[in-house]
């Protein structure tokens, strides 16, 4: 499909439109040009372009709020939750933000500002405001009055939060019971006390952690005094999940969570060169331990060849345990007594992967060189680097993770930087110390 | 809390239960000792232990099915859903999992054996039959007691299922319309009929996808024919998310997503070890390549402390591209003319960000050695190593995803292969060439 084509004309870009679901159109705009943007603005609905936007990440989230002006940006709020009301606007520039606010009703505005207080990764931050809060002294047949009335504009009906007098929330109750329940019974006789809520300031990782353990569908947020704020719903725990993990596995690599496929050359050089830099003043760590050693690789220049094997082993068996470590970190917390444990194992570990490939390694080089002691000093020295290489994979991610730092930044680079130091240093200052065997 | 302790006796036990969510005792289990499991088993009741069993985990489901007779099995079975009793069974050795079918009703066989016939990580094999299908010539206030009486057994009853005389899926209910809609009208007058589902043989990953991308709360699964076979719902998709991206996470560092901190020693070598011996083969390829420039290395010994600056920066780059292609790769296909555009920016990337950090390097090898040549060689040979680091970056994970394989896995062994092989073949070979000039 040729989007410049459907974008020609109005009736061919509808017709379109009305083919593919809104966030198929919100998952190609962002590689279309400026001017396709434009044009689908003036062919879309004040509702069917508020629900693109409602579908849109961040970025072409800011592109459609550059191309409309200010009246119209409130008639496509009028169709849109609060919550991704507050998401654009916190987007957009201090003067506009100031500019549309205005324009919104004190009711509205009260709600937006209150959403926008909160952190944007916080729980406050992705909760909606869109949810049916039953008092407890409702009958049954008033709390179905209300959810026809309310309902069609919350994201859940399944799950019913009950309050009392203080609006502190009581308990849920499950949509299936007050169908089911005699009509002029209370809300109270069928709401669930044992109700799993979190503070709005708790950090998204952590409520999707709670929400993907007790196999929720929506969760509740409230304040300290119980008073019910919002509620998350899983659609956006989802968002949350695959957001928390692209950032694990791309900062592992030192790489931004920005970059994709279709980043462009310019912006991939900005992301990615601050770090090769970063990693080039570690290699040259690397290179001077080499170096220190000069006079040794000179009279034994097999060396050269053999070192590289015991850092580039270090380097793999300490990648198996951080990626093991950041995994268990981004799902639940790890206790002292698990870290002693598990240092403990990784030496042993570290110890017997270590003398395995070790031994593997000095036989081969045996065979290459013929010398006894330098096969020796491989093997100390891989047993050496792998009990090295266990420790800082399990010490950098919980150090990170002690610091309130996430376990996946950077630590790739600490880690390579131990191993190849600490690698070279072993085998090449054994080797010194064996010198007169070796030559 | 000491769980020797609260298990001592049936009724500190049973207080325990009643204070946590089952969730929370089924994420525990897992460190139990069995005679711990023992006793849970039996001070529970049948619905207790049903539904800490549908919490649990393979391995946790396999160690209490252990400690429980077929009697009590089948009385657990009748206190869960179908599909997670298929997954209960399926773990179950052939002549139990037989004695288990026999004992159960002609029509519940019949469920169970549909369900086990679906391959574990596709739709079917993730797909509950409890969910709510309404024919579409019901009236409002018939769909309403339909609901009422089976709703209870059901995972979702937001979304109401709508079917023709011939079973096929013709659309979905939101149950906030049929709330509000007059008793006398017919389900097929508030039918959505745009409706996505997916067929049962589609993998698990891809239906997840589907759910995030269209902020789905269930998904139907429907046969060739269009009728519907069940559905699958948002909370099985968020276990479906975590467990693809822990997969992705640890097998581009070559772990088994069976490995936790928790693991024991001897499961952690037995894991871990074949992939280390894996790594010590293409470390030998690189440590080969080394020693077929042993004679330049010889006559100029520098080159052993520069050589690692080259191979190490390239693994670092190749890291960059391949982190981003596995993650793009997770969510969405790569269309060949995105992967050409790629390319080409790749090679670009490699050029621009190699003569950044080789120049740096440069410099910094022309302080410490002084000489000129083996300055130029150093830029020369980052860039080509960058341009290498790019390709395979890109390519690695690419032709895993065309072979159908996961492009996470090994991709790391892949591409370090590459970048040092080919990194320490560039530098030494260029220095080879230069040879007179740097001695």
């Amino acid at each position: 499909m040729d989007i410049k084509e459907v974008l020609s004309s109005k009736e061919k870009f509808l017709a379109y439109y009305e083919s593919v679901h809104p966030a198929d159109i919100a998952a190609e705009i962002g590689e279309w040009e400026p001017e396709d943007l434009q044009k689908m603005c003036t062919y879309l609905s004040d509702e069917d372009l508020a629900e693109v936007l409602e579908q849109c990440d961040d970025d072409e989230r800011e592109d459609i709020a550059g191309q409309v002006d200010d009246d119209r940006l409130v008639r496509l709020f009028e169709h849109m939750q609060k919550d991704d009301i507050a998401d654009c606007i916190g987007l957009l520039p201090t003067a506009r933000k100031k500019a549309l606010m205005n324009r919104m009703t004190a009711d509205d505005r009260r709600v937006i500002a209150k959403l926008l207080q909160y952190p944007e990764e916080s729980a406050g931050g992705i909760m909606t405001t869109a949810y049916i809060a039953l008092k407890e002294t409702l009958s049954i047949s008033q709390a179905l009055q209300k959810i026809r009335e309310i309902g069609p504009k919350t994201e859940v009906i399944e799950t019913l939060y009950v309050i009392n007098v203080h609006r502190q929330l009581v308990g849920t109750v499950d949509l299936r019971d007050l169908l089911a329940a005699p009509k002029d019974a209370t809300v109270q006789s069928i709401t669930d006390n044992d109700v799993i809520s979190v503070h709005p300031e708790v950090d998204q990782e952590e409520v999707a952690s709670l929400v993907a353990k007790y196999d929720l569908k929506s969760i509740p947020v409230v304040n300290a005094r119980s008073a019910i704020l919002g509620i998350i719903t899983v659609d956006d725990i989802i968002d949350v999940i695959i957001d928390e993990y692209d950032e694990d596995i791309l900062q592992m690599a030192g790489v931004s969570k920005e970059e994709s496929i279709d980043t462009t050359l310019g912006e991939s050089i900005r992301m990615r060169l601050p770090w090769l830099m970063i990693n080039l003043a570690t290699a040259f760590l690397a290179s001077f331990t080499v170096k220190m050693f000069q006079s040794t690789i000179e009279q034994v220049v097999a060396l050269s060849a053999v070192m590289t094997i015991v850092s580039g082993m270090g380097g793999n068996a300490g990648t198996q345990t951080m990626s093991i470590l950041v995994r268990d970190l981004s799902h639940d917390e790890v206790h002292t007594k698990q870290a002693v444990r598990a240092l403990i194992k990784e030496i042993l570990l570290g110890i017997i992967d270590g003398a395995s490939t070790g031994l593997v390694t000095a036989v081969i080089v045996y065979f290459m060189y013929g010398n006894f002691y330098l096969s020796l000093i491989v093997l100390l020295a891989m047993i050496g680097n792998l009990v090295i290489a266990g420790i800082f994979g399990l010490l950098i991610p919980l150090t990170l993770k002690k610091l309130n730092a996430d376990p996946a930044i950077a630590s790739s680079i600490f880690l390579t930087t131990a191993t190849d130091v600490l690698g070279f240093f072993i085998f090449l200052g054994l080797a010194t110390v064996f010198l007169q065997k070796l030559v």
